[in-house]
Protein backbone atom coordinates (compact mmCIF):
# COMPACT_ATOMS: atom_id res chain seq x y z
CA UNK A 1 0.00 0.00 0.00
CA UNK A 2 2.10 3.08 -1.09
CA UNK A 3 1.85 6.49 0.56
CA UNK A 4 4.39 8.83 -0.64
CA UNK A 5 6.57 10.63 1.98
CA UNK A 6 5.97 14.67 2.55
CA UNK A 7 8.46 15.62 0.28
CA UNK A 8 7.24 13.24 -2.52
CA UNK A 9 3.72 14.81 -2.83
CA UNK A 10 2.92 16.61 -5.84
CA UNK A 11 0.62 19.82 -6.15
CA UNK A 12 -0.69 18.57 -10.12
CA UNK A 13 -1.18 15.28 -8.03
CA UNK A 14 -2.97 16.22 -5.21
CA UNK A 15 -5.00 18.57 -7.47
CA UNK A 16 -5.98 15.91 -9.44
CA UNK A 17 -7.24 13.79 -6.65
CA UNK A 18 -9.19 16.85 -5.42
CA UNK A 19 -11.08 18.05 -8.57
CA UNK A 20 -13.48 14.77 -8.70
CA UNK A 21 -17.05 14.76 -6.43
CA UNK A 22 -16.77 11.64 -4.71
CA UNK A 23 -12.95 12.58 -3.76
CA UNK A 24 -13.93 15.63 -2.75
CA UNK A 25 -16.65 14.61 -0.65
CA UNK A 26 -15.00 12.00 0.95
CA UNK A 27 -11.74 14.55 1.62
CA UNK A 28 -14.41 16.67 3.31
CA UNK A 29 -15.56 14.35 5.21
CA UNK A 30 -12.99 13.10 6.42
CA UNK A 31 -11.85 16.93 7.46
CA UNK A 32 -12.31 16.84 11.02
CA UNK A 33 -9.18 14.85 11.25
CA UNK A 34 -11.05 11.58 12.92
CA UNK A 35 -9.72 8.49 11.67
CA UNK A 36 -12.50 6.25 10.05
CA UNK A 37 -14.00 2.94 8.74
CA UNK A 38 -13.44 3.58 5.38
CA UNK A 39 -17.12 1.88 4.67
CA UNK A 40 -18.57 4.36 6.87
CA UNK A 41 -16.79 7.20 4.69
CA UNK A 42 -19.09 6.15 1.74
CA UNK A 43 -22.14 4.44 1.55
CA UNK A 44 -23.22 4.50 -1.94
CA UNK A 45 -20.64 4.04 -4.38
CA UNK A 46 -19.65 0.64 -5.93
CA UNK A 47 -16.97 -0.91 -4.32
CA UNK A 48 -14.94 -1.02 -6.80
CA UNK A 49 -15.51 2.51 -7.83
CA UNK A 50 -14.46 3.27 -4.66
CA UNK A 51 -10.76 1.30 -4.90
CA UNK A 52 -10.22 3.40 -7.02
CA UNK A 53 -10.76 6.60 -5.65
CA UNK A 54 -8.96 5.56 -2.27
CA UNK A 55 -5.82 4.36 -4.46
CA UNK A 56 -5.73 7.47 -6.37
CA UNK A 57 -6.51 9.79 -3.33
CA UNK A 58 -3.54 7.25 -1.14
CA UNK A 59 -0.82 8.17 -3.88
CA UNK A 60 -1.63 11.65 -3.94
CA UNK A 61 -0.83 11.85 -0.70
CA UNK A 62 -4.35 12.88 0.55
CA UNK A 63 -5.22 10.26 2.96
CA UNK A 64 -3.70 7.43 4.66
CA UNK A 65 -4.97 4.08 4.77
CA UNK A 66 -4.61 1.84 7.46
CA UNK A 67 -5.60 -2.20 7.67
CA UNK A 68 -6.88 -3.79 11.08
CA UNK A 69 -7.95 -6.73 10.56
CA UNK A 70 -10.20 -7.14 7.81
CA UNK A 71 -10.78 -3.57 8.06
CA UNK A 72 -9.78 -0.60 6.29
CA UNK A 73 -9.02 2.68 8.14
CA UNK A 74 -8.72 5.95 6.61
CA UNK A 75 -7.34 9.83 7.56
CA UNK A 76 -6.34 12.50 6.11
CA UNK A 77 -3.17 13.58 5.97
CA UNK A 78 -3.79 17.19 6.62
CA UNK A 79 -0.13 17.98 8.61
CA UNK A 80 1.66 16.86 5.73
CA UNK A 81 -0.32 18.59 2.96
CA UNK A 82 -0.36 21.94 5.43
CA UNK A 83 3.20 21.68 5.27
CA UNK A 84 3.57 21.24 1.62
CA UNK A 85 0.81 23.49 0.20
CA UNK A 86 -0.05 25.90 3.38
CA UNK A 87 -3.53 26.97 2.65
CA UNK A 88 -4.68 24.76 0.17
CA UNK A 89 -6.35 22.17 1.81
CA UNK A 90 -8.51 25.12 4.40
CA UNK A 91 -9.27 27.13 1.04
CA UNK A 92 -10.42 24.01 -0.90
CA UNK A 93 -13.05 22.96 1.86
CA UNK A 94 -14.22 25.99 2.49
CA UNK A 95 -15.03 26.76 -1.53
CA UNK A 96 -18.44 25.45 -2.89
CA UNK B 1 -16.85 27.51 -28.29
CA UNK B 2 -17.56 27.00 -24.89
CA UNK B 3 -17.06 29.83 -22.27
CA UNK B 4 -19.05 28.99 -18.74
CA UNK B 5 -20.10 31.52 -17.18
CA UNK B 6 -18.51 32.58 -13.81
CA UNK B 7 -21.23 31.03 -11.40
CA UNK B 8 -20.78 27.89 -13.50
CA UNK B 9 -17.58 27.68 -12.61
CA UNK B 10 -17.13 24.35 -10.23
CA UNK B 11 -14.53 23.78 -8.18
CA UNK B 12 -13.54 20.09 -9.09
CA UNK B 13 -13.69 21.21 -12.70
CA UNK B 14 -10.82 23.69 -12.37
CA UNK B 15 -8.96 21.32 -9.42
CA UNK B 16 -9.16 19.03 -12.04
CA UNK B 17 -8.08 21.19 -15.11
CA UNK B 18 -4.96 22.30 -12.97
CA UNK B 19 -4.56 19.30 -11.88
CA UNK B 20 -2.22 17.87 -15.15
CA UNK B 21 1.58 19.05 -15.06
CA UNK B 22 1.06 20.37 -18.73
CA UNK B 23 -1.82 22.35 -18.06
CA UNK B 24 -0.59 23.82 -14.99
CA UNK B 25 2.56 25.18 -16.84
CA UNK B 26 0.12 26.65 -19.73
CA UNK B 27 -1.62 28.35 -16.55
CA UNK B 28 2.01 29.40 -15.20
CA UNK B 29 2.98 30.81 -18.49
CA UNK B 30 -0.76 33.18 -18.49
CA UNK B 31 -0.17 34.42 -15.12
CA UNK B 32 0.96 38.06 -16.22
CA UNK B 33 -3.13 38.38 -17.30
CA UNK B 34 -1.64 39.46 -21.06
CA UNK B 35 -3.33 37.37 -24.03
CA UNK B 36 -1.06 35.54 -25.94
CA UNK B 37 -1.20 33.48 -29.19
CA UNK B 38 -1.79 29.62 -28.01
CA UNK B 39 1.02 28.44 -30.19
CA UNK B 40 3.65 31.12 -28.47
CA UNK B 41 2.11 29.27 -24.77
CA UNK B 42 3.21 25.86 -25.53
CA UNK B 43 5.66 24.54 -28.51
CA UNK B 44 6.96 21.47 -27.26
CA UNK B 45 3.30 19.57 -27.44
CA UNK B 46 1.76 17.60 -30.24
CA UNK B 47 -0.88 20.07 -31.83
CA UNK B 48 -3.72 17.14 -31.11
CA UNK B 49 -2.81 16.82 -27.59
CA UNK B 50 -3.16 20.55 -26.73
CA UNK B 51 -6.58 20.60 -28.21
CA UNK B 52 -7.64 18.37 -25.69
CA UNK B 53 -5.67 20.42 -22.95
CA UNK B 54 -6.85 23.31 -24.02
CA UNK B 55 -10.59 22.09 -24.71
CA UNK B 56 -10.20 21.05 -20.25
CA UNK B 57 -8.88 24.53 -19.42
CA UNK B 58 -11.46 26.42 -21.24
CA UNK B 59 -14.26 24.09 -20.26
CA UNK B 60 -13.15 24.40 -16.33
CA UNK B 61 -13.64 27.94 -16.91
CA UNK B 62 -9.85 28.42 -16.34
CA UNK B 63 -9.04 30.46 -20.04
CA UNK B 64 -10.54 32.05 -22.28
CA UNK B 65 -10.02 31.51 -25.99
CA UNK B 66 -10.56 34.02 -28.94
CA UNK B 67 -10.46 33.47 -32.17
CA UNK B 68 -8.72 35.86 -34.54
CA UNK B 69 -8.45 34.78 -38.60
CA UNK B 70 -6.57 31.81 -38.31
CA UNK B 71 -5.01 32.38 -35.34
CA UNK B 72 -6.27 31.52 -31.43
CA UNK B 73 -5.85 33.65 -28.73
CA UNK B 74 -5.96 32.59 -24.94
CA UNK B 75 -5.72 34.05 -22.11
CA UNK B 76 -6.61 33.08 -17.83
CA UNK B 77 -10.11 34.11 -16.63
CA UNK B 78 -8.12 35.52 -13.43
CA UNK B 79 -10.94 37.93 -12.32
CA UNK B 80 -13.65 35.30 -12.78
CA UNK B 81 -10.94 32.29 -11.10
CA UNK B 82 -10.42 35.25 -7.95
CA UNK B 83 -14.02 35.70 -7.57
CA UNK B 84 -15.24 32.22 -7.39
CA UNK B 85 -12.54 30.81 -5.01
CA UNK B 86 -10.18 33.70 -3.79
CA UNK B 87 -6.80 32.77 -3.00
CA UNK B 88 -6.75 29.85 -5.61
CA UNK B 89 -5.19 30.73 -8.01
CA UNK B 90 -2.17 32.87 -6.27
CA UNK B 91 -1.98 29.70 -3.77
CA UNK B 92 -1.27 27.02 -6.96
CA UNK B 93 0.91 29.53 -8.73
CA UNK B 94 3.36 30.45 -5.89
CA UNK B 95 3.29 26.41 -5.31
CA UNK B 96 6.41 24.19 -6.00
Amino acid sequence: MLHPEREQIILEDVLAALGQPVRLGVVRRLSSGEEKFCGEVVQDVPKSTMTHHWRILREAGVIHQRPEGRKLFVSLRREDLDARFPGLLDLVLRAR
